[in-house]
């Protein structure tokens, strides 16, 4: 077992889809990594940043998962970060409605003393400077996982690609990775973002599942077909959580346990979005995601003889 | 092995692609489906028509490939069926330029005696009430697998319906099953499907692969990810092709090789689309389609243990 290390944000978000619509819950990217990883009993830390706002309950409720808390500095009298979004009627686009930075805007994020020799690091969405800090802060981690979006792409091109280049895995959706290498297929993107730095690139497809390219290797993780998507905030931030979760749990960094990492982080995902926000998440036992991995496996595996 | 009745289009077809475009070339549902079948050494009959202008040197490859020809009618003063489209630059989606129905106009379809036997019917995009005459003249099918597509929604629904009863199988794009069930979700879409006749349910997405729903069962073959997709035209036909072509060869209708079918169909796919037209499915070694399978594997199959 390492110890895993998670940047990115906790959060409040308030979020609509074609079924209903919630306050001010609790959300950001942290916040689904830590949960989706606790799923392993990874012994990991969030490092993020809260206003006076948010509730002692949800940070007892991290530590319940086993997650450090040491690094989740509170700021007394600012506010915490606050995101709305709407889904579209089809869950696979969404406009943003309001993002208030508030505590985040001047984030300098502290790694605990006692974490700063963990094997893996998971970098959640944020400005890469901030990612950046972290990577710096860690002694000699084994693996660096990179997620990002389109946003800082636009507006931080030049900070996100140092950053690129420090990192062993890059996570991104299918219409960033062509943003970020300029390639439409994502076999040639992949070859491009390669050139960048990482050594893995994890194509995240939503509904249609996951890529995961290594040299002239690819893996390739369908998503479940669900009757139904409730709500897919935090599903790619879940997904990152069981990928690294699981990778700090067995140590083993190479090809083949990656993929069994991505089967883990889809087969998470597919919980994410079966009901608003972090609920589903929080209130998750063993069972049911074992009997969601035989589902997975059934989804996908064959016996064909090969010649 | 069991016999495979083929009906559909034998056409002309003139592509354009971000790639370049072509004049007048060999095209067709019926062509494709023939030509993947072909790679099984299946003993199938085509069922179409073509006009006095078809080169007899493509009803001669057919014949080499090994498909019957003795249901391909033949209107000496008629023209062949033309279409042209041009595709957009995300080879997703497509114009149709030109439709000249021609021969098809009044096309009756013929089974072959020595073919009313066939235990596998495979009935390629064209109008209901052809693909019907069809099933009407079968005597015992094991297994009928039904090609379609929105036009036919759109403009003949009720006859779509009906063939649609007295199939097994029915193969549609992601799109199409929401038009034909009225549901978003592929899950329900598959299951509203299933209250119209077919047991089993496939539906294409094109590059992010296939689903095949049975009862309470799925399962998903991927597409696999390549650097260039020259031409998409007859990939869905040479999916269909591939599928019966292997269910015909081995004569086991059963969900387990189904899924085998599932995997030949979208591998024999994955070749066709790297070139225009016909050419890459006329010029397919076994040694290239085994290589491939091995691709497919690695790409999906993997080993968690389940507890």
């Amino acid at each position: 077992m390492s110890k895993l290390v998670i940047v990115g944000t906790v959060a409040f978000d308030a979020i609509e889809t074609p079924f209903g619509k919630t306050d001010k819950i609790l959300g950001g990217a942290a916040t689904y990594i830590g949960l989706a990883a606790s799923q392993f009993n990874t012994d990991g830390a969030i490092v993020s940043v809260v206003g006076g706002d948010f509730p002692k309950e949800d940070i007892d409720m991290l530590k319940d998962k086993g997650m450090s808390v040491a690094g989740l500095e509170i700021v007394e009298d600012g506010k915490t970060f606050f995101w709305s979004g709407r889904y579209h009627n089809d869950m696979n686009s969404r406009d943003t409605l309001a993002t208030e930075l508030n505590v985040l805007e001047s984030f300098s994020p502290v790694v605990p003393e006692s974490y700063k020799d963990a094997e893996v690091v998971m970098l959640g969405n944020l400005h890469p400077m901030v990612q950046m800090s972290v990577v710096e802060q860690m002694e000699d981690p084994k693996l660096i996982v990179l997620d990002t979006m389109n946003f800082w792409m636009d507006v931080a091109m030049d900070d996100l690609k140092k950053v690129i280049e420090k990192v062993d895995v890059i996570t991104i959706n299918d219409e960033e990775a062509r943003q970020l290498s300029g390639e439409y297929s994502l076999v040639n993107a992949a070859k491009e973002i390669f050139t960048m730095g990482p050594k893995y690139v994890v194509i995240k497809k939503g509904e249609h599942g996951a890529l995961i390219f290594h040299k002239d290797n690819m893996f390739f993780a369908p998503a479940l077909p669900l009757a139904e998507v409730f709500d897919p905030t935090g599903a790619g931030d879940t997904f990152a959580g069981g990928f690294t979760g699981y990778l700090a749990k067995t140590g083993d960094y190479s090809f083949e346990n990656m993929k069994r990492a991505i089967i883990h982080g889809s087969c998470l995902a597919s919980f994410c979005v079966e009901k608003f926000g972090t609920e589903r998440m929080q209130n998750l036992n063993r069972d049911e995601v074992n009997k969601r991995l035989h589902q997975f496996k059934s989804l996908t595996q064959y016996d064909i003889e090969l010649t």
